[in-house]
């Protein structure tokens, strides 16, 4: 309860999450969550219980720091934690397993305001809702950090099939993908060329100009909603191989290439043709698509539309078979830590 | 290969993970960790895949920030890999169930050298040799951060046993102790008193005097050996319930008081006798010991120790029948953000 006739020396202690403590953070954020159909044992002990209903679980976790990963003067709270949770229940679905649950550690600043853990619990609600109905967040931690901080870690069944592997591609299987194509690097690129200010900074004005202007693309990048029901999909269709395209589709492909020991050849026409657009799936990341080979003769399903073939070789990418390079993204390379 | 004749500018590209970037990295940590038995599939695909023999599995997560959870003047790397391990081994062990495997994330400043990233390593898999043999990492991500954050997540196995919730103790039983009392928090008392500048802030050197004369509370502190394997023993023991001691008995008692409706009567003389003694394993974090309670009767199993009983009340803590006072440690509250 904020009262404004007090000087700020006496301002209330629920204005940071500092001041009102990690138990009274986590009572502001459980409410806002479930822990979904998964969990026999949800938060409140030192550990959560979650089925596992053949008898194994998959698992993938994934850091995303600002600075490098995302910027507040970009994204709000509610599109940090929808991205947070969208970007690793694809890793649970590119193994053709349907995700059941996330455990979610936060480190803040002690400055923020609780509104901001609130935006984050918001966003991942609401994205495990569209995107994984059932699955829920069975645990978490919270901690206190100069720089805000967000680690995802979701889990998934596999339903008694077998996991889809990135070594399983064979010469002659169809290349197929689901999900936007560069979407969420153009966005990227519209967001470092015209939401910065004289400086080089996010600028949260400009930002907001720019989402009037390109709706699509900067949601593509800063709440992206990627075919998560497409993994088990691909896997009850027959997929040989299957991965999450998070670095480019070039970078990624060359991952199940040389895992596999073949050449993925892209068809530029069904990549759209136009050689820009061609150039941004190829090179565009953090789409969070997925990258899928069905044996040929597979009726291919939706949402997978046909992108190529797997032809005999050893690790390469192809256009048109003509080898392809295209670069991707690490994330110390190029980093400079300027936090917006 | 460094070569000395080479002018700083041309300095080898391995001296940082900035440099080498992160598959170069994951190349250095990968062969010093091993995935362990419960891996079905370890790291190198989108998500790992791990046994849970009875349809569930236990998961915790915790956050280790630089700063308020750890400083790289006075821990080694390998010190924070063990602790980042131990205390969410101790978190699954507190459930009764059996640790099985861990994921764990690192945003690390692209300046540090690759053997900040190998010593973690080193760390992560001596812990788990050490307190969970037969547990491995099966899945991890390198992020870039100005404040070096390290994120785990273990799992563990019930093996077909109920899960020890905090909610079981019943007036009448005993309450049972495993592990050391106050010492780690001993340790952190004497670091802040001797290994800090006239600054306060953390100082090497101080620390590396300070470890000859205490290497026990030091090594509480920085690199503790909780009792893991006691976990699985309450459980099979008949434990009615069971909490990880992070934050202080008295506050972590409190816990177990309120969830179960009962108070819990210490036993000054049990804890020790000396008043400041006493004092210490009341108000003490981070022993990561192992507090449990047991219906009368029960023959308490090593390393478990009697240190009181469960009387009729409801989430008070007593000692020697009178209302204990005592506080704990909260992450925000009392954080200036200084790293060492």
């Amino acid at each position: 309860m904020p009262n404004p006739s007090l000087p700020n020396d006496q301002r209330p202690v629920d204005a940071t999450i500092g001041g009102i403590g990690e138990i009274a953070a986590l009572r502001r954020i459980l409410p806002r969550l479930s822990s979904g159909d998964a969990a026999l044992l949800g938060p409140g002990d030192d550990a959560a219980v979650v089925a596992a209903s053949d008898g194994r679980f998959v698992v993938t976790t994934d850091l995303l720091v600002h600075g490098p990963d995302f910027r507040l003067a970009w994204s709000t709270p509610f599109e940090l934690g929808w991205k947070a949770a969208a970007t690793n229940l694809t890793d649970v679905a590119a193994m053709g397993a349907r995700p059941t649950a996330l455990v979610v550690a936060i480190a803040a600043p002690p400055a923020s305001s609780p509104a901001l853990l609130e935006g984050i619990a918001d966003g991942l609600r609401e994205a495990l809702a569209a995107l994984a109905p059932g699955a829920g967040v069975v645990g978490g931690d919270l901690s206190a950090s100069d720089v805000l901080t967000i680690a995802v870690t979701a889990f998934g069944d596999l339903e008694g099939r077998a996991p889809v592997l990135r070594s399983g591609a064979r010469a002659g299987d169809v290349i197929a993908h689901a999900g936007t194509r560069g979407d969420a690097a153009r966005g990227l690129a519209l967001l470092f060329a015209e939401a910065t200010d004289a400086a080089g900074e996010p600028d949260a004005n400009l930002a907001a100009a720019l989402r009037e202007r390109r709706p699509d693309l900067v949601r593509a990048q800063l709440a992206p909603s990627p075919p998560v029901r497409a993994g088990v999909i691909a896997a009850t269709a027959g997929a040989t191989s299957m991965l999450d395209v998070s670095d480019g589709l070039a970078r990624d492909a060359r991952r199940v290439a040389e895992a596999s020991g073949v050449d993925l050849d892209f068809s530029s026409e069904a990549l759209g043709g136009d050689p820009d657009v061609v150039r941004w799936a190829l090179a565009g990341g953090e789409d969070h698509g997925m990258l899928a080979t069905f044996p040929a003769g597979t009726e291919i399903p939706a949402p997978f539309e046909r992108i190529g073939r797997v032809v005999a070789g050893g690790g390469r990418i192809l256009l048109d078979g003509r080898e392809a390079g295209a670069d991707g993204w690490d994330p110390y390379s190029g980093w400079d830590g300027r936090a917006g």
